[in-house]
């Protein structure tokens, strides 16, 4: 099986709620967080130049096991699970040191966008399955943020 | 079977992303408003006085079929839709007037918390789901931001 | 003095956080609910139909008085305090019950967009300070959700 | 003067808006990473063990000059531009590359909390204020999200 793709990153106060861990729906923004890193890995975009083109998402789901809390790090692990003529499902297994915080997908359509904002589905472009499944997932750093 | 319980609202400009739509994680957020209004409808909140009980999210999807867009009054539909011993399933339906917008379903689980912030799972206290049930969906007023 | 335009409604749950109070930059977006409010009510968009046109922020800032918590009721009332040939200055002042939130400014500048993106300043359209000013406050509601 | 603490991120979709820009709320969670990663950087933790003790925001405010969009690399400067007895004050100042972003400011008090949740002004420790002034901004990574 294909090496999963790897995002790390670390919770941020506001990510967190009254129950003292990290809100249900931020995995979701995690997930995305991923793909889009894995995109810019590839040496693509998800918002490309032209408006006209888009991606959205029609499901994504998740399964929680373990909470996040503030300043945890944890890494997002992202594979491509599924592939039709006009949507890509990825799947996402996220990680706390060894500690198995949960899973999910995100399936998302290629659409155009017309003038008045209508999204009509089209073929994924060739190529970009590929691109994403070609990268070489390593230590290096993409989004990140420095301190000392 | 049974009427589901309504909420209603309205979109906010944060709610929306560079793609003109709503983020798809804020979908997420739209359900819970739903569930947390039917607990306050049946004389119950989700954040009880005693901090050692919770109601964590263990599952949670969202398919969507059309966009909703800023300022877009909107419809969700809730209902029971399976209860075990531990956990409660919802099951949600989004409409902006006539148009479907997209279905979704969570799943919490009853904990107590410990001082040191383990969660473990217990029965769901009685009564609970029969009182959400019970629940008579009018056009009274919950949750309303007035303006003139 | 004028009366302020008045927007009302209830603390969510995602909007707390670990600290058990609702974050800090929560306000800014209760502010700009109330303004979006306030020009719903007035006949006006602030996302007109032209994309060409918008209303960047060019300065913000709230001092906090008293926390808000999950389930809170709280009212935000907002003013007109200033206006200049391209800006328009927001007061707002926030309450729950008879316990005094906190106060805050928002400064919005009118904008044309061109096609790659840059914005420039422009006058404020005729009548929209009027349209806003003209708004009578009373108890009808306006963004809604509605349960039992 | 102190140099800054420069804390380092890039711009994530989900916190763009529909006018293809990041929603002016989100700078507010950009200022308070930077004060988190810097509290980091010391040793300290703005969120202690005791959760008897805290820093709620007394005021906040932002100033935009330049928008940020998607995937934007921006950095935070940070500097404790004010002391007294029970708060401090935080400057911040925001660039992508060479274009100034726009500047901000963060007073926190030092509290403790009661068990009821009531929050009380207490004298901020002592040391803390030196232990941040005492950080060696360097090139170090922190808070990092790694791909290929």
């Amino acid at each position: 099986m294909n090496e999963p793709f790897l995002y790390r990153r670390r919770i941020q106060f506001a990510e967190t709620d009254m129950a003292g861990i990290v809100h249900f729906s931020r995995y979701f923004r995690f997930m995305e967080e991923a793909e889009h890193a894995w995109w810019r890995a590839a040496g693509l975009s998800i918002a490309p130049a032209d408006p006209a083109q888009g991606w959205p998402r029609v499901a994504a789901a998740f399964n929680y096991k373990r909470p996040l809390r503030f300043e945890d790090e944890f890494t997002v692990a992202a594979r491509i699970t599924g592939v039709s003529r006009r949507t890509i499902q990825y799947g996402f297994e996220m990680r706390r040191d060894d500690t198995f915080v949960g899973h999910g997908t995100i399936t998302v359509a290629c659409v155009t966008v017309s003038a008045d904002g209508v999204m009509i589905s089209v073929d994924v472009p060739e190529g970009v399955v590929e691109r994403l499944r070609g990268v070489q997932t390593g230590p290096a750093s993409d989004d990140r943020a420095t301190g000392p």
